[in-house]
């Protein structure tokens, strides 16, 4: 396949050449029967990975907005939750799905529940997925035990060992919600099968007073001192963390997430806006992640950059923090390499996930610099075509893998019907 | 004419009937020969009043990014600004014109130089403006002398005195570059012509030092001291101000522009999210705007509600604050008001300003509540068309007042003309 005259983040004009999965060449020779997509007139951009979401809690989007945490649990997804059905996980991955193609992201970091059928749409829809199963010491709506969700979480790691597009992971919830010891099982099953943990850490500053009153440390110290932290961890926000828990992290190679805008959203954080420039300095990996649409509400990396960089920029009164290629880079080639792909840049021998963007908008315009104009200008919708793994999923703003129309018709039934259960 | 069929924001479906530049009735009688739009399928919502820009800075969007605002100025904005004529705003107001018309934007309050290129711009696009000529106390691109400028303010307030369109205002740039004397001398021409006066007013904590240093005094109480402050004021920003400062700003009924992403953007008001709380319990009226898109970087009204909520959410440790239906009615009906239009609101007797919005898009998928989707999962690239003045200026994505492809390579070479002349 062959990407014919596009213009390449540093400006110049390319012919991108992809064989099965990979970037070939760039400018390289010509084969007579290429497929050749015209890109003239359009940016070529490293698609995103978003490596925090809980891909079917479209299914919860905007139904009541601004409530305290406790409110928002307790009013909407508890009781929503109580009637989810793998069926519901289905309907509300779709939603989600087609959204993460409309907006250039090319793979997923979940947590959630039924990730079998979270695989099946990310299968079908073309897109990656590092999929974890939630464990927790309650119930959950998947199975009413800790070892129930830790046998699903197995089973899962057995049946997308080689998948090409889904590798399997485990989602302990946090460390409020798992015991020490549910936490070590986890780990150990993660050693086992060589499976990402991935783990909300840190999110709030409730968190950080109930872990230090149930173990007198704080949820960092706590998960460092059990021995759970390697670089198999993917922890997601890091918002209420000191400086020696950032170097604990970065000494045992843990992967940190930054999700601004749920964390503004939610305010649960405070006034805790991720300690990014210290995580850089102690040499933490960053990625960039929208958290589930239920708080956010979309999944437009695009706006998380810019909330990123301008809520950095604002927090420590200094806008030369968070800069744009800095952000670009955190939400692409970060977020790749987090997820263990050779991915994240426009070069020979990466990965072909990238995507298309329709310069001709005025809001665009003047056409300076490809890269400030992506992490301050544009949004999700000025993606005009995506290529996950080599496979265009999305051409001229035509979805090509699934009937577009008919799938979120049928989606929007099943989240309504789930509406009525919940709350009629 | 007659928008058939279309979702109105409280989820009833309707038609709504438009005479000349009014709506005059929502499921009233039906005339045979309505001009009919069909909006099946199709959210309308009350335009956006964009209520603090500088269209013509379109010029400059995204050359470099990420700098100390000193540094910002004198590397970019001053030596541009050094070059530019009337001719570069002309192309610069219609990149912006045609960003504000796809951003669902019906009318700016804007505040730049030859503000009669950005009237004409305004009027060939069918677009709203109350247009002030900036006034200091040293040259700029439009004249050696605060007199002069004043002279051209005047010029212009007789030229537009009755356009349906435009409405002349008068804009003394700052505290910091305008003497007390220079000030009264725009009020006088204000209270002559009946002009809203545009002014920007603490927005950096340099600022508040420098009036202090200078007067002995901050500065909203240097110009509730020199009787400048009345309810022709319009104050963008508003972020390093007092509580006593704010009852001064309620007691002389001064409007409030709030623009959320540019003071975090330029970090220059440091941790000084606007003290919207305070605002609200004492009366100030609160608009929004999107500053130029030199500090911006576009006109993304939605995107500036979303960022307005979560600032203000995380800055007061609070997710209740700035609630959904709130920040919608800032950017829409109370932009009206202090433009004073009667508009904002889709119901008989006001104007015909509204927006379409297509909603058969995953990141607006399930469609339960309008307001919280407007604010939290739409952006600008989600309106489908524009009416302003009863006058269709966009549908079904069509921008239909003039050859937009033309339109911006035209203005996109300009601005480049500039660049070179700038910086070569």
């Amino acid at each position: 396949m062959l990407i014919k005259n596009a213009v390449l983040p540093n400006k110049k004009r390319a012919d991108i050449y992809i064989e099965e999965k990979e970037i070939v060449s760039i400018n390289g020779e010509k084969n007579k029967d290429d497929w050749v997509i015209d890109a003239r007139g359009k940016l070529v951009l490293p698609s995103f990975y978003n490596t925090h979401t809980h891909l079917a809690m479209t299914l919860m989007r905007g139904i009541v907005e601004d409530l305290v945490l406790k409110d928002w649990l307790e009013k909407i997804v508890w009781p929503m939750e109580k009637h989810l059905s793998r069926e519901h996980v289905y309907w509300g991955s779709i939603i989600g799905g087609l959204e993460l193609i409309r907006s250039g992201i090319a793979g997923i970091a979940d947590m959630y529940f039924f990730m079998d059928e979270v695989a099946k749409v990310l299968k079908l829809l073309g897109l990656r997925g590092t999929l974890g199963t939630t464990i927790f010491d309650f119930p959950s709506p998947e199975a009413e035990s800790t070892d129930e969700m830790l046998k699903i979480a197995e089973a899962f790691a057995k049946d997308y060992q080689n998948d090409e597009l889904i590798t399997p992971s485990i989602a302990p919830h946090s460390t409020y919600t798992c015991s020490p010891e549910t936490l070590l099982k986890v780990k150990e099953l993660a050693d086992k099968y060589g499976l990402l943990i991935q783990i909300h850490l840190a999110e709030t500053r409730w968190e950080v007073y109930e872990i230090q009153k149930r173990y007198g440390k704080r949820p960092v110290e706590l998960l460092g001192d059990i021995g759970f932290l390697d670089e198999n961890v993917l922890a997601a926000h890091a918002v209420w963390v000191t400086k020696a828990e950032i170097r604990t992290l970065a000494k045992h190679g843990v992967k940190v997430v930054h999700n601004p805008i749920s964390n503004m959203k939610l305010a649960s954080g405070g006034a805790g806006v991720m300690p990014y420039p210290e995580m850089k300095e102690y040499g933490v990996l960053v990625t960039l992640g929208t958290d589930g649409v239920a708080s956010n509400n979309n999944f437009d990396m695009f706006e998380e950059m810019k909330v990123m960089a301008i809520a950095q920029k604002n927090h420590r009164w200094d806008p030369t923090i968070a800069k744009a290629e800095e952000v670009f880079k955190i939400a692409t080639e970060n977020g790749a390499k987090a997820l263990g792909l050779k991915a994240g840049r426009i070069e020979e021998g990466y990965l072909a996930d990238l995507m298309l963007i329709d310069l001709n908008k005025p809001h665009l315009k003047p056409f300076y610099d490809p890269i400030t104009l992506a992490v301050y200008s544009m949004r999700a919708s000025d993606v005009d075509g995506l290529i996950v793994n080599g496979r265009p999923l999305m051409l001229n703003k035509e979805i090509l893998v699934v009937d577009e129309a008919e799938m979120l018709e049928k989606a929007e039934k099943k989240a309504f019907e789930l509406y009525e259960k919940a709350f009629s």
